[in-house]
């Protein structure tokens, strides 16, 4: 076992320990977490992400569901105990399916919100993160595409690849725990996060990468922690700029947001997943304006979706203030590739050399 | 341009020469179509596809609203064949957003959908594929794990790239054409083309493409033309077998027809895309039974699709009906990570060497 799948199956033992050292003295065992809710995150001055406040909630053996609840809690503890040891991983799903084969029927989960709840809790009172636990997530991680080596250590041996030179057009495909990566080399100047597929394609048909050392990260839509946690990597370690390019409309605020803030679900990981320094480069409701792009009507989940953020904790800046009451007042949003109505190079040869430009990036 | 750009660019100029000449004789310009719908495909004894059937549809300028659908052909025509001439390409997002700046007003899309369309009567007409107009789609092709070393021909040169040795877990990313691709050498036995990723990372951990010689494609549910494309290659060009692996629904048993049929959509592409051949693994509904897998009950959409499915001239085999009437029968589905509740290893040391010797595969 490495170092830190000993450490990982340490604090888990750990945990089961505490519940029977509680019985020993006679208590009735618990478990106590974070409330998880909007009204219990706050900014972290230190930090600068948002994390779980101090309210709590606590899981008690005191009645038949928690004394069920705990029981799952140290069959699984068992599972991963063991999974580590054995150099193993697993997806969410298979744990909630394995639940079925153990002896006992009582901790078998009833669906796998709860499995997936119950790996949230452990990760929050373990202070390990899942992917520290080898439980695998079913979405995949994004692509890489820029000036940018790195060694891989795969189950099957180290992998040196250069993020240009030993890929084909499809890029790197970032693996499930990015800690298996170290990085050797590089002469990337900043971080590009995209969106969408179609515009990071354009990128890097348009040799954008090449011609800026730009490494160009695919969120695809919402990104997975895997997309997150090497963009923090990248940025801390490194030392790189990070900016994230979206379309001009809420849901991608929110893609905008999780890379840079973290997410409310998720608040337990802002250390290990957000990037507070990441900026956001577009679209812009201000882009719509300027550029006159084509554009499509906002529509009513649009618009709440706006107002929500207006709200949010995590989008109270004037910066965001602006654009988003702009947007609201336009009542319009539009798409990274309607760049595309003012010509295919446009957006590499005009609007991101401008607007990295103005945000002192270039 | 190579020589297939340059078949591409004059089918391309061939078309607009036709109307043309329509004019030149001092006829109506029309464009004969296929009609596309399921009422008028077939199955082609010589290729095994299901191809359209002599049904045809015709769009001719005797309207406005005729005319108007050619002047955007020719306009398209015109973008297209410069995009060859440049060694460029572009989405058909793109294109629909650049047809704003094009000079007559007219001819601009009033949305994506028709433009994708167009592109899709021009791939029929023309006989040339999207991917050789060098139209790229959103969606990005999956991954491939195996032993097979390819040469991608990328705008940066060539990168030869052995889809073990040289690539991380995420496997080889295939790009959006997959026909710059060379297979160069291979100790692949089959193709075993992968539903969920939650599976695709099970298969890859347990080391299943090196202890049978497998390559793993990762069909990400819905598989891409791209994905399609590349399986279909591996088959017809290194003659090997192609099994689908999916979970046991309806929805998933239209994945293995999409891979084995090819879709009422794209019928004009089945020779391109489709491999008859391809044999169904599982999840069987008689799999469900024999293993008693955990299931979930089949909701009412998921009846009528079976339903739709028994009256498809595509699943109309003895296996298809005997397999969708026994789920029928007992009103549940499984999800191929349900094999786990048998423990980890079941789906690789047991289910898979079981399905493929019973199929001949092994």
């Amino acid at each position: 076992m490495s170092t830190q799948d000993e450490r990982a199956r340490q604090q888990l033992i750990d945990l089961a320990a505490e519940f029977y050292d509680q019985f020993a003295r006679g208590e009735v065992p618990e478990m106590t977490l974070p409330t998880r809710t909007k009204s219990n995150i706050e900014y972290d001055e230190e930090s600068g992400v948002w994390v779980y406040g101090d309210r709590t909630s606590t899981r008690s053996a005191n009645s038949v569901r928690g004394a069920r609840k705990l029981l799952k809690a140290t069959y699984t503890i068992d599972f991963l105990a063991r999974q580590l040891e054995e150099g193993r991983s697993s997806t969410l799903r298979e744990l909630y399916y394995l639940s079925e084969s153990w002896d006992a029927e009582e901790a078998a989960f009833s669906d796998q919100d709860e499995s997936n709840q119950l790996i949230e809790d452990l990760e929050i009172v373990s202070e390990v993160t899942r992917e520290d636990f080898h439980m695998r997530p079913e979405e995949s991680g994004a692509t890489l595409m820029g000036p940018l080596e790195l060694r891989e250590q795969t189950r099957r041996g180290e992998r040196e690849i250069h993020c240009q030179e030993d890929v084909g057009e499809g890029g790197y495909q970032i693996p499930n725990n990015p800690d298996t990566i170290d990085f050797l080399d590089h002469d990337v100047d900043f971080i590009l996060c995209v969106e969408t597929g179609g515009m990071r394609d354009r990128l890097v048909e348009n040799g954008f990468d090449t011609d800026y050392n730009a490494l160009v990260v695919h969120l695809k839509g919402q990104p997975a922690r895997a997309t997150r946690r090497i963009t923090k990597r990248l940025h801390d370690e490194l030392g790189l700029p990070v900016v994230v390019f979206t379309d001009g409309d809420p849901w991608s605020y929110r893609i905008y947001g999780s890379v840079a803030y973290g997410s409310i679900k998720s608040a337990h990981l802002s250390e290990y997943l957000a990037t507070p320094e990441a900026e956001f480069v577009g679209i812009q409701p201000e882009d719509i304006v300027e550029y006159d792009l084509p554009t499509d009507p906002l529509a009513d989940s649009d618009v709440n979706a706006l107002e929500s953020e207006l709200e949010d904790p995590r989008f109270m800046t004037d910066y965001w203030e602006e654009q988003i009451e702009l947007q609201l007042d336009i009542g319009k949003k539009a798409e990274q590739q309607a760049l595309a109505s003012r010509g295919l190079d446009f957006v590499t040869d005009e609007y991101l050399p401008t607007r990295l430009d103005e945000m002192g990036v270039l």
